[in-house]
């Protein structure tokens, strides 16, 4: 397909590689993609990647619950313990999960701490120590997004937050939670769009590759 | 001026007396709406008032803070320590005291707390006991809304949630703190519209009437 | 599976248990939090359920038309005739039965009155005293939300409003009730989010418990 | 000012005859207008006329509660008794009267009640009757716009709704009035912009036009 | 179902019948709906009604086009002639047919014209006598809805616009031709809710009802 | 049907012919209207055309790329070489290919440059010369639509922006690349609908046929 | 001041200069960056300039109905007669002028063609034949923005549709006219955006230089 | 006063100290808030603080370009050349200030280069070596906030993107910057509330805080 012009000079230039968002792509477009990538050797990360169209791309490391899938060879394991994310529910862990991904293919191995949105404030206290011992910590939340401020106010690292299209109604598809994020009073709060668990870890790779140096 | 009809039975019918929203009237309607209360020796409750009209407006008993005034006999002391305000920032007290002169026009003392918005999230933990000796709770909150998610998860009692345009750019004149408010993790909250510290005591003044009888 | 923290204690802290949102996870995740709550032997209520997963769910007490589920034991009969739920219209009626299904979970039987939309004002009013016996009334209405308002100035309890998505064009899936209802000229109304029965049952549980004391 | 060609043909062609909007011209500009009406012994309507502007124009019959002035000979009387106005509160004044102004500038008489908002009900089913005499009724309101529903419901003559910007929070400018009155459960009522007083009385003259030829 | 409660004194109330909105609705409310009709024998309209619906309720006069459906008694034949029904393009046809069918349920057969959008001005003016000789002009468009404006400075009579989801992108399913036409330039147009020829038509009802008499 | 009334005079007035969108239309109306086209003997263009319905339209020269289909004879070869279609990602394709197939229905073979979205700067930057080289360039880019930007402050030529709806969250269906395009730093960049490759190409004809005279 | 990098090379890049948007700058960011002009022998244009301000500046050749000012030499004259500007109503003359004055800058003089509102149609049809006249034709107009779609349907040369902030309401600051510009039924329309008289003529100047050659 | 609760533990907390929002607070909370730090000795930041009320607080060191003021010890210098701030024009200067005020306060100085905004791309292009030297990057913006997605493609370190409130119509008060930042098609930027250059500067300590350990 005449369609296609890589990046491939995007690893030298900003320090991560080539990937590919599947939504809005035909099959047809996401295998042609493929193809070149595999024909050129190189490596590549694919997001919100349905099932029956990974089905098709032979050789790819899929995982469903995050939707995304690898090829090609990943990165040397770089760091573990660096980057900490955090879910207020259950329903934001198909984005924690697509963070975590991300994460992993470029070498870094991230703590997973799920279900400790500010309704049950407890959950979160009792692992907050845990919590601030990571130079990065990306929270996953929809709905009110309240867990980022909260987070926010007490942990003196990188905090990136992602807002989810989790909840109905004001929730807004994700809207809310990131006005809020935006809005919250507690300060130095970065934010990525809605249900963006890919770009929260290239956010937080820029900071682990630009200040391991 | 032919162009009022008071609702007179009100406090009969709901449980408290007539209010009027200055804001929106000109002084002109004001004069005339405080001259019929004066000469029907009733008792109102006038909100948003500046205070350029209040001086017009003989025997009233103004509080530039809330922008609220009296006329009129106040109900005798009905309780105390039944409500409790508290407030996210320096910036929401206008608002919590507008809650607090209405409930104090109908014979309820409030407590109030400020400054204990989630960013600092020890200032509100410090008081949560306190807080929870109360039947009702309003939480008055800007920015992104947050700490009324974290009270309604730990208070068992009416928690009632009054957004304010507190805050800039995506805190959207308070829009962001009421959905925030309304798409929260914690159950049972109910809310009001933005700024509506004189709603948010009617809605208290109905909980307590209800079970005053 | 690892993802879930449950927040046990919910009951003691704030007078209600957990509950589980099942729209946004997954049918394997929903599988998994009935299994743990299952093991423990704890209760729990699932909303917005459809029929398929509720039955994969072996032991739930499932109810199709507000698509809540029980598991475990009912709380104890508390109070009869204390709440009374109004709908506007047919199309409203899930909405208020889930409203329903919560109180009566936790032992409340609440009254149920369909069709008084303020279009036919004349079947409101012929039922007003009847509504006005009760200390909670929840109003559920779409479209322009204009019953809350109604009933706001004419009932003296506590009225708890839940608009809901019925309408199209500028009803916007119950935005346009909502904000109707926020900026009602009646004085004191509460408001909960688009179509959340769930969360006006657990209004007037913050109420009913913390007033029978 | 060569900026300037006029509709004079406008009352022939759908009866009724020029009228300026003066928000958003300059003074010069108006000043312009009304040079060329006089200059031609037209009559003209002028509407959201400041009142320094209006004293800059000799003979124009100005009313300051309106902002609307007429220039030039009115029209006959042609009806009294067949247009009705209702606001629900105070605020709403200002645009009722810009009716009221423009329909008699044509020769209509128009009625007037004020304040019968919905929150005070007995206030509208007390003069319920003289309401349903009217072949006309033009409704008036800001906030929720509940009385548009309520009156359509019970009135079998025209129903003409103008949502007001009165109110504040997501009353949101009068936004919330237009979308509860369009998206009203009374069938057949018809909606003008927010604020659009002139704009009900033109649709009120269309009706009464057409069935007077 | 005891969840009904029909508003059967509405005809004489003000002027039109029941109707009932089936969209929102489950089938087996609908089913529930129309056997309690038949069984009073009393006359209804319903809109928004799928056809595989309408195939389970025998003896309903049924309209794919419009999504309508009668049952019980027609009004008497009673105008011809009276309304005229515009559309802009194809597109808009069902909702105009929507508004035909009511018109007809009622006793009125009105004129259609389609296809004369502005983009086209000359269809709209070959046709522009015919047009003018009605009483009532329904203005079906969406898009742009810029035939309303086209329209409304022609036109003498009543003009009833009715946007339609017509469009794509910032057409916004009917949200920028709703505003269009609330906005227009042409003075004494009145709009309905998006797609509601239903709306549209009883608002014609209203002025035949009550300037025949 | 006698719902269609064709503007086959739009060719000799604004110098293109007629064309059908075909979103929003029934296979039967869309069947109508190519029968009566190929009665005719003309020629048109078909756009949103689902692959499903063109397959029953005999003669028809359909691309599934573009869901575009012609019917009758194309305009002869009028130039090649003076527009070019540029598109930030893949996924924007199936917009630009409708742009090229409505310019080449119409006689004008188009340059097409793909995956030149600024993530990758020096992707445009090596063909910004070949780009430069035309009269007339079509920038199609969605998510930021920072394309059109960087294009119009690089090109002296006529600059066509079309935002498309490829993106998630904040992209917000295109209307944040539409909003971002209008609002660019660049002077003189002109804009169409979301995804509207036939508008851009038409808005481009305008410009070929106003100097082919 | 340090803040300040021109883009001298502007002109030879793409074909127009300088131009400064002094909305959101200080009177001392405006003065340091004339001064600059007038040191560099420069030409610059200054847009949406206060007059207040522009007292400040000598030199400056200043027109206060289009709040725009030039220094420096202007191009020699290139043009008369290719480009009409349109207004719907006399509120649109200010953006209209700021079009004329940045074409006339620019060596181009344009016809002005004012208040043809398709309200009173019959205004812009007796002048239809010399619009057609031209190769671009600029159409400005606020409230519904219908102007645009009349005459995009009726001229085959360029058509520039600028929206203004002209109107009330749902005029929304214009918006809505923006949004129906997009959206129009008439083919090849392009726009800038709201209240840019500037920028249309920069997009008429791309056109001009372009196919001059 | 006793509204006030200081939040004194948060620089040990999360490593910056207390900050105080003027706007939105009224000049008597602001003296007493500033009196209470002077009492303790400790050392705050001002930010949107307007000269008048600046003005009657003896001590404090204010800026009037960034608005902002400083109390108390300033943090000793810990670096230099580790933050670049970038603006894409001179009406985003003040928020960039603010920015570079809040890191100086805090130790860090910054480089600011101005005047970089794509419409004139070679600024950028000529400096980009210059930017890529510093490990976080600040990027202000308005408009389209375009300038945002090109650094991001072209800087390895960390960038944090503010959209500003410049521009006008479509820029909507920085929200489009805002949204086109979120949804840029540059990997792993974070963004921060419209104007916050305080809250960039704020996340910038949180990097640099994170790797002084």
């Amino acid at each position: 397909m005449d369609e296609l012009d890589f990046d491939w000079e995007r690893q030298s230039r900003i320090g991560f590689g080539e990937a590919v968002l599947c939504e809005g792509k035909t099959p047809n477009q996401i295998e042609a993609i493929f193809a070149r990538v595999r024909q050129r050797g190189a490596s590549c990360l694919f997001t919100r990647l349905d099932a029956e169209v990974a089905a098709r791309l032979a050789g790819l490391d899929y995982d469903p619950s995050s939707r995304t899938g690898f090829v090609g060879e990943r990165a040397a394991s770089r760091s573990s313990g660096a980057v900490c994310i955090l879910t207020a529910g259950t329903s934001d862990a198909a984005v924690a999960r697509e963070a975590e991904r991300t994460l992993s293919f470029h070498g870094h191995q991230s703590s997973m701490i799920f279900d400790v949105g500010v309704a049950g404030l407890h959950r979160l206290m009792r692992r907050l120590e845990e919590v601030r011992g990571h130079k990065v910590v990306i929270v996953v939340a929809g709905m009110d997004g309240a867990l980022a401020s909260v987070v926010g106010g007490q942990v003196p690292g990188v905090v990136i937050a992602v807002p989810t299209s989790v909840g109905y109604g004001t929730a807004r598809g994700g809207e809310t939670a990131l006005a809020a994020m935006l809005a919250s009073c507690a300060a130095g709060l970065t934010v990525v769009n809605i249900d963006n668990g890919f770009g929260a870890a290239c956010a937080a790779l820029r900071h682990l590759n630009t200040f391991a140096d």
